[in-house]
């Protein structure tokens, strides 16, 4: 008997408040998924669309928290950990410098976008500009990959120059945030700056060239230990250290689970550690995209500013993305270019911490914080049924391969 | 990116303290587990001390929080989930009166025993001593099924009856619980406590019932869901859908996730699904383990009292469980009587959240709270040497049918 039973009988009904919630963020993002399904538009669509109605903003059944932040945390973390299990070494330094321009044009030219517009409109301050800029510039790389895998195109050639790209973007949005925040501290600091480039670039590099060279390696003492599943728990243990060398350095916690997958991409080809990480992808992800859409509040959307500004955010988020990654993909050619644009749409949840950041110092005001979130949310929606269009092609001839048998 | 990443590098250290956490633990309870392992002692021993080690105790190195609480939750429910689903109803339907007179016979005799011990003890009121024997009827049945699972003896007979007998006292174990509060709280009140043993035995029952006759019902409707993984998820969703439903009625959450897992067990043989609802439990039982050591507060055992009277509960809650539960299966045979009587032995958190309900109400006393700590954690630690002990037969030629090829 836990906690749960004995204090649910006869203190406080928040313990089983805990199971309730699990249940029906699961059940309303799952129901939400086969409806998204049968109607031909992607699961991820339904899992936020779930979350939207759910949560404060419409229904009011669940409130975000600090046990639902930890899931959607662990959502992003374990689906980016099984989407690095399905990533060679090889393929990112295939991959890296392609990846690496539309990274950079897929940041320089949203920022300025941002930046540019809100400086224009009346009534918001510098700081808030680039605030707004900073909230622009970095890719949701689980939207994408989530979509991606579940039309079975994680590995297409597209695929990798998003991932890769967007892993690389993470890093420079932080750098913008950096000097965003610097800025609206009263200075730059470049010492601070440098040194989170620095490590930033040195431990994503050092990972990849380590996990390439030790594959096989790790395979024979990993079978000597003695406790059960000890792969699975080796793998786990790996993708939690290397999350919280990447967090407390600065980096973002995901790009360090993503690494961990990839170094162990080789090594555990054939046994079970694929199935059993997608089981832990499958328990969390309604989490992660639930809450990006719990986090909605309907009530800043009464002004007609808001509505107006929004609008044009929206649509200078999702052109300027895809237009600068397209650009940076145009010698793959044509259909590839605007997969990739495409692919590096969907802000998701990175944007809105951006705007919490912003409000927490008080630089931005409660209307730029509303046009943030209705720019990820709809970034997020729109993307996926694009993705699925412009990878048509590629799904019908991976099904036709899995059907004659070649797969 | 995720909110770790970014907060992490300009705000608080808290978000990436969830990864570190999460690391900490993970490492811990596995290198720990791998020493056991190789002392041939049970890995579920050392991840209990690795809390103990980690935590305020000693290192100090992580403190419990509601993310953790959570996890460790989830770590009991997927266990007992997984449990479940190695359990066929009729296989509960034959073990259900043996079942029964164990656990009511392994409910009064401990009761009775810390009830008298402490009433004859000087300084401690008779409602302090309804509250110690009240914490010394629940099995954990979360430990016991642990040990059994690492063995892979989880279906032999006496398990049977050992998973049996501890899921119906927690149903008893609540009752006695409802029986102390209402004593503490000045009343007996005799509709609560009927609504209560009605709802749980009716749940029991018509879940057990439902779960046999449907089987293969179940099976054609999921093949016709749409989205990913869909059996996975559908068991998840009836997993805490059970166990919401009785938190809510006034049972355990483990009693209805180890129900639904009943509930499915034949229906899913041969799928995916064991995999990966190991693979979940896999991830967050370390958690559960290590709390449990993590509770334990060293420094209420410096008073002589406590560390006598400790003793003396320790030594009837392990006498009292296993002569009264070895004596309800007396007719499985001396050498299964005994197995049933030692898996019956471990407290675990059960004996924790009746004290911490005791001090709440401010019933019961520091010293008593102590008591019942280490009651609870050294039943957890001493029971699984023995219960690896009086299954060693049963083990070596589970193994040799393993070897031969027949399993």
């Amino acid at each position: 008997m836990t906690v749960t039973g004995f204090q649910a009988a006869f203190t406080s009904s928040a313990p089983h408040g805990i199971l309730l919630a699990l249940f029906i963020v699961l059940l309303a993002a799952k129901l939400a998924a086969e409806i998204c399904e049968r109607l031909k538009q992607p699961a991820v669509v339904g899992e936020v669309i779930a979350g939207i109605i759910i949560g404060p903003s419409v229904l009011n059944l669940i409130q975000p928290n600090d046990v639902l932040e930890a899931l959607a945390e662990l959502g992003v973390i374990f689906l980016l950990f099984t989407v690095g299990l399905e990533t060679r070494p090889s393929d990112i330094f295939k991959v890296g410098r392609r990846a690496t321009v539309v990274a950079v044009l897929g940041v320089v030219v949203p920022f300025i976008a941002g930046f540019g517009l809100l400086s224009l409109w009346p009534g918001h301050s510098r700081i808030e500009a680039v605030f707004l800029g900073a909230a622009m510039v970095a890719t949701s790389v689980g939207i994408t990959s989530r979509v991606l895998s579940g039309l079975g195109l994680i590995s297409s050639e597209a695929s990798r120059v998003i991932l890769a790209a967007a892993v690389i973007d993470d890093v420079i949005g932080l750098l913008v945030l950096a000097v965003a925040t610097s800025i609206a501290g009263g200075r730059l600091n470049y010492f601070h700056l440098g040194l989170i480039a620095a490590l930033a670039i040195g431990f994503t590099v050092l990972v990849i060239i380590f996990g390439s060279r030790v594959e096989n390696r790790v395979k024979e003492p990993v079978k000597n230990l003695r406790f059960e599943h000890a792969l699975l728990m080796f793998a786990l243990v790996l993708c939690f250290g290397l999350a919280a060398v990447a967090s407390v350095i600065g980096i973002a916690g995901i790009v360090g689970a993503f690494l961990a997958g990839v170094a162990l991409s080789e090594a555990t080809e054939g046994t079970s550690l694929h199935v059993q990480s997608q089981a832990l992808t499958e328990f969390t992800t309604p989490f992660f995209l639930a809450m990006i859409g719990m986090k909605l509040h309907i009530g800043l959307f009464l002004s007609g500013e808001v509505i107006l500004l929004s609008g044009a955010v929206i649509v200078l988020a999702i052109l300027t993305k895809l237009i600068a990654c397209a650009l940076g993909a145009a010698t793959m050619g044509r259909r590839r270019a605007i997969q990739v644009g495409v692919g590096m749409i969907p802000r998701g949840e990175v944007g809105i911490v951006v705007a919490q950041i912003g409000l927490g110092m008080s630089v931005i005001g409660d209307s730029v914080y509303g046009v943030v979130l209705a720019m990820s949310i709809v970034t997020t929606l729109v993307a996926p049924p694009f993705i699925k269009l412009v990878f048509a092609n590629e799904k019908r001839s991976a099904e036709a391969r899995a059907d004659s048998g070649t797969v």
